[in-house]
């Protein structure tokens, strides 16, 4: 069987076909829900199906997935490593396809596609590494004959609901860490990207069948909200990890809560540049387009405010007007391409709609504000200016709108950074160490990203991805976010013979 | 103006008298709601009067609190460190007063009270050297003239909501962290403790007044549930610690989560001793007594299920009923006392209805069972032969009553063990080096206190303290808990003048 | 040209040849020393030559890598890290003939050898890892507006002399962490050994020659005791790592320390099994006769001593006996040999002589005692029973010889553990939780390496690996080894207006 | 009997009289080797006679030492703790006697003398918190049924043997990690100090004592070199920690090493600052000012070298000259004095020295440059316009001498700053992040100090106190410092029924 285009033949050689299973259940493929589409942004045409899971197709994958865990957690952490290198391996294979598939299937133009299965590879390189450092602590015991010890061990399954602009480098931040924890993974990938799902849940059950270890371990769904809410609710998830807005996310932390289950929450970003009088406004400007038009504004770290010192502000938008009007908007796998579609057509419509809230409350369009008329969900590359007190600039409106605000001193700069609901990312450019460690300090920016001189998005690996506020206090990928997929123990062990106690209490 | 009785005096000399304001509000005493007494819970009869706080002395409170944070987070974290010592030595100075106080207002014995106090100038001692080692991180980066640092900045303000049981020792855990990392502390006390509330804020808001702080940095409240839920909403207060009941911390957390704020949760245990064929038993029985008796059973890490292995079962609960045959019941200042009075009339009756509950599921009395006919809230000290199936072995009865099960294998007791919806505390008697590896490990107990050959009460400062599962996932104290008060961020300079992407990506 | 046997023409698919140049200078292969052979220990037989480098070769080479360091340090560490991995995935590729050579020129069994390689494999993979987690720390400063921080650095040059028994695996130790600290490496390889020297050399060169990067980084050498003299003495080389004796690494300390220069030595090891009479026999007397017989009895870690408790003396010690006897001797490469020869007509020469003073001194030979006349350098795996006073004990005879020794209790076995000049590894073999943390703590065995239930030898790559005493103090692989390879710098970076001093002093 | 001088009657306060007996061993103050005085460096004249230690005093001392070890070792941390929470209560209470008999003994200015003393009590604080994260590692074993820990236990004894211009810091530095980490103290102060010496341990012998512990734990000697040299021999004292010249600790390191000893050497410093065009004047001058004439230029971290950016040459040369022409020398315990004396008078003479060299090599005095004719040891202080090349900028002179060099560009400034032998502390002014950034890189300065906009001197405790090259590479005071006072046990436990082997080998 052939795809309806010629040039999506490329799919099979990541194991896609027109018509594709859409879940992973005890190492098999599966799908008993009703079958869906993939449609492609830039044309909204059907790429290829895909057979969703039934909410039964879920329970089978959790049973299993529940014996499965016992024994992956009893294989050593460094083991546990080698097979997450295998899969880095085996996407180092396929980096050029499913960089070419991400294109496709979000609309995120190539360099970005690509570039966001290389952020997986890494994460599989760095779990390696993590894989013989997950460590816990002797701690010095006021007791004689007492040993101390923090250890840490898995929780055991760990939900992993991703969205669709990040659809293999949130997964990635996730699964290389909860599997070397000793934990299996159970996925939700997000209902418009499927294929995604598909073929990276393809690449890592190849990885586990060949070291003959149970499919289980890596469940995989193509659901929507009904598998979201069965993850949300089930208590033999302990650890859910969910990427999307601020609303959802809530609803998701109450659900959890009730089971006193555990949240890594990665929620709307709202995130603010403050361009300094003094910054360096080559640097600052293609920084400003790379963070508001990259990924068509859809990155939860794009940059959605832009605060200018008043010295420079008018230099500084005539500059972005000028680079906007230039920004080359088409297909995202066509080399040369900035902007790509917006993911859906409701997305496209969010967009109109929120230029209408934007002029209702004040915002003057300096340039773009339109939809583009051609098939596909593409838009103009826009730029507004607002006063920072306008409701619409508390909100995120997922595309690549930019608001832009003057001010007149660093702390006036840093209250309106941060005066807004979200607390994700923020990035000033400036060349005064004082400014400088004043922003990444108690007085700065509130963020969990807090960035100088470079964009508000592009996060490394080695660092701590994730924010504050209604961001919702989760962080993934480098530094300590690993023991967020472990519970730790304060463990205390006697090894004498006598009963001393602690703040030298004497009972009976 | 004098006590009721001349043996309270002595409260003189820690800031009290007949008649009390009720609230710490920027520097200075007040209390604008009703008059309310504190009790003492071994004759029921009131120790002294408070003038509790209003709604407006709340708003009022934390109206200078949130100026004041604004200077402390300025004060070098070593420098804040200085003035953790110094109310230290203050607690110290005043350590066999405030003993005696704790003694008196909760009814625990007056080693535990001293105990208690204890604990708090050891986290005194503790957060000094914390001051100097709240490190952050420089995190090697993969773009060249870049610099990553992972920075710890202050959250502002902390609500600590604690408990009657542990009134100084929670505070203690909380505040000493909290205020070196930067944070000012707003405090609720317990409801019924408000003379140690009072007496512990007198000592430290000395030590602020002695240096010209602001005495705003630590506010307190004797207030009751409308001065906790006033916290709870309040979207000034970033973290909420709350200690008490999974019911109501569960509330708690869900009105925190609603305004996107964090609770750090100390909240129920069900903590089991299991007893292997193998352990020494002259180090189980006193560990068990003091585990299930102590505190008259009012610990959040009261051991409350004890699981003994069939072929010791029988000599062991004789030897159990034996001793508790002779503990000592009374007034918990005199020498020798074991068992003080549980803390309120409403205890005593709910340990009456808990009986006769677990005599419906099946459960049969070994010893104790009654209350105690006098003056006070004594109950006696009880043991009770029940299955692990029924239902009320899955709660927490506050008091000291403890469950007696048997097994056969260690797995089976392990089973046990994590079936209970809490998951603080838990303790295992052996020898055997591959039980006790395997307690602690993946597949062992699923608490955050995991002890070997100790009982499960009695944690040392230097661990983190908390539990799993409907216990909150909170840690206090030691090891890395202070991260909790801080707010973590992911800092990257660019101090070139090119703009390199993370992954490698090129854009425009 | 062919080689002399046939089935060493494997080599040539590692690049090696019947003929070699044996030092890579500056990219290139030269030699301008003396023609060298390297023989196989099992027949004593020419296997190729080398053309060794002369001390102008040395000294081209360290020009051209005090060059290249200078580039290499300036690259980002995750980039750096990247190199390594290529590096593991070349090794990979090669592992069995790697072994192979290995076996055939040192002379170990084959499983051995292809172990050692794998060792190395993991530590790229550890070291990739490790590059996005040379942290350095934020401090808190008790200065405010003043910014502490401490900072790694590369240290430039790590020179790496390593020895004949482990020319891979010591190789990699130092290496990978090396390079990923953006040192540069000057390698000497041991002189019996050259064409794993080349081998390995070789294959890292593969790796930087794809990249662009300067060969100079990795420099080495097939050289001897001029060439190591040469590295000791040259100041351009800050850190010198050193594998050997006691007494050869005490003169190469000194030496470097007159330079102020830095050593890392890991030197003899004179190590100790307990076995105490509850030691369960089955898992002890396999765990001897690897850890005595393995590698010839030629690892640092090779267990030397045994302590057997008396009451199981005597049946131990027959159980070896009769296993000793059946040790299959022979070619290493041959499947089921598990004692293949010496390295060298020296070494065998050596436990010639080594067996005449054991007797001298009141050894009983309980099994071997005697060369085996053969072609190679084949001896007998030998059991001595002597006295734990007796000269001969303290010293490191490199062989399969074993000292068997009784004891009474805990506290005499572990005086005589600690009572050698050496301090590597050691092991107990017990069930008991107070002998294990006892032996672990402050009074229990004083060597780096502190095995319970397991031998002396084969440790895992994530620990630190050295020994204190006179095995030198140095920690290779795992923990925080790497930060030997890196200059700590405690940095201040004041970024106000205003001069506070540290411990508020007032000048001026 | 009375003090030479009435004003010297407070010394009395602190334990010392006209004639003091010279060693502590074993709890009990002796001194069987010669009488020497301490001299006051004002006026020569004797402060109070000391009866010196014999070399059968020291045996003695350490022979109570290496008991009371195994005492000390066996106690809890966090109890070691609580004893030298208690020094530090001991040393504030007598502060201020103590700072003045620094300045005294030591001719510093009391306002440093003071801070000296306070740094002993901030590391004894320090200390304290440290006592309970005296942490080890558990880190994951690749094998099942394996624990892998890294501990760290007490070395045992300590020597420290420390300079006369920090008498009290040095020993604080040492003592107060050395003690909480379980080892004992051997203490020799210097020769030229011994007042010091005997009043400190006045107070920490209180403490031992007052406390039931064996006095041995902490042994001081007011010896000299016969002394120092015996600790360096001594195989019973496993880390040696010196304080003095590269020269002589190149020597303590030799001596130490043949007995396979550790040391920890804090030796000479050649500390430079650089002042950048964009600097802010006003806080170079000053903190120039601070580092080179405070402590008479005595400190090891005083700026020798003062590198001057051609382009701000003059300025600041001609401000520092006014600047020197106003320093107030004379009494250092009188108030506004900033310059005492030199500490001896070979210290005077060596000045004289210095300076003709310095003219023979080029140099030109612009201020200062005589000695002072008065009683007591004082020299002007001196600033010198010399070339970077001359060889005497290379050596550490000790006293009030300034060298001052122009460079033009960044490159040249870190060349001159590296190129001396010494590589202790360096400090460099300016506002330009990318110079920072650079200073404090892999391309930096190369020292262990590395300072930004603050003097070469003044390092607060909570950082790693050492330099590299040939100050000796070790780090005292804060951060990881402690690992130097502890050995290392990679410690693997099985406790499983099986032997897996690491790298999968299989034997027999």
């Amino acid at each position: 069987m052939s795809f309806a285009r010629k040039d999506y033949e490329f799919l099979k050689e990541i194991g896609l076909g027109p018509r594709n299973l859409g879940s992973y259940v005890n190492g098999v493929w599966q799908g008993n829900g009703p079958v869906v589409s993939s449609v492609n942004p830039a044309d909204n045409q059907t790429i290829a199906e895909i057979a969703a899971p039934s909410i039964q197709d879920y329970e089978e994958g959790i049973q299993a997935c529940v014996e499965a865990t016992k024994i992956w957690m009893q294989i050593p952490a460094p083991k546990r490593g080698e097979f997450v290198r295998q899969i880095g391996d085996a996407l180092r294979a396929k980096l050029h396809y499913l960089g070419r598939l991400l294109s496709l299937e979000v609309g995120k133009i190539l360099a970005e596609g690509i570039g966001e299965v290389q952020e997986v590879i890494d994460m599989c390189d760095f779990a390696v590494g993590l894989s013989r450092q997950l460590n816990g602590s002797v701690i010095p015991s006021e007791r004689p004959n007492h040993m101390m010890l923090e250890m840490w061990n898995p929780l055991g399954i760990v939900g992993v609901i991703t969205a669709f602009n990040f659809p293999c480098a949130v997964l990635g931040w996730n699964a290389c860490i909860a599997l070397v924890c000793g934990n299996s993974v159970v996925w939700k990938g997000a209902p418009t990207t499927p294929l995604i799902t598909i073929a990276m849940t393809k690449i890592i059950a190849g990885v586990l069948e060949k070291n003959n270890l149970p499919g289980a371990i890596f469940t995989a769904f193509c659901g929507g909200a009904e598998i979201g809410q069965a993850i949300a609710k089930d208590s033999r998830i302990p650890l859910v990890s969910f990427t999307g807005s601020s609303k959802v996310g809530l609803m998701v932390r109450q659900t959890v809560s009730q089971r006193y289950g555990k949240c890594l929450l990665e929620l709307s970003g709202n995130n603010a540049i403050i361009i300094m009088d003094d910054a360096d406004i080559e640097l600052a400007v293609p920084s400003v387009l790379f963070a508001a038009v990259g990924t068509a504004g859809q990155r939860c770290t794009t940059c959605r405010r832009l605060l200018l010192h008043e010295s420079i502000y008018r230099k500084v938008l005539d500059r972005l007007v000028d680079v906007y009007k230039q920004v080359k908007i088409g297909n995202p796998l066509e080399k040369g391409t900035l902007l790509g579609p917006l993911h859906t057509p409701a997305s496209r419509e969010n967009f109109v709609k929120g230029i209408e809230k934007i002029k209702s409350q004040g915002g003057k369009i300096a340039v773009g504000g339109s939809v583009i008329e051609r098939e596909g969900n593409f838009v103009q590359p826009t730029i507004v200016e607002i006063s920072p007190s306008a409701d619409v600039v508390k909100e995120e409106l997922f595309g690549p709108v930019l608001y832009v605000m003057k001010f007149q001193t660093l702390n006036e700069a840093i209250e309106i950074n941060n005066s807004v609901p979200q607390g994700l990312s923020s990035s000033i450019f400036t060349r005064k160490p004082e400014i400088i460690f004043k922003w990444i300090g108690p007085q700065g920016s509130d963020c969990g990203i807090v960035n100088v001189n470079i964009p508000t998005n592009g996060a490394e690996i080695g660092g701590a991805f994730g924010g504050e506020k209604a961001t919702g206090g989760g962080r993934e990928a480098g530094s300590d976010s690993w023991k967020q997929y472990m519970r730790r123990s304060t463990c205390t062990i006697n090894y004498g013979s006598e009963l001393p106690l602690a703040q030298g209490i004497n009972f009976g």
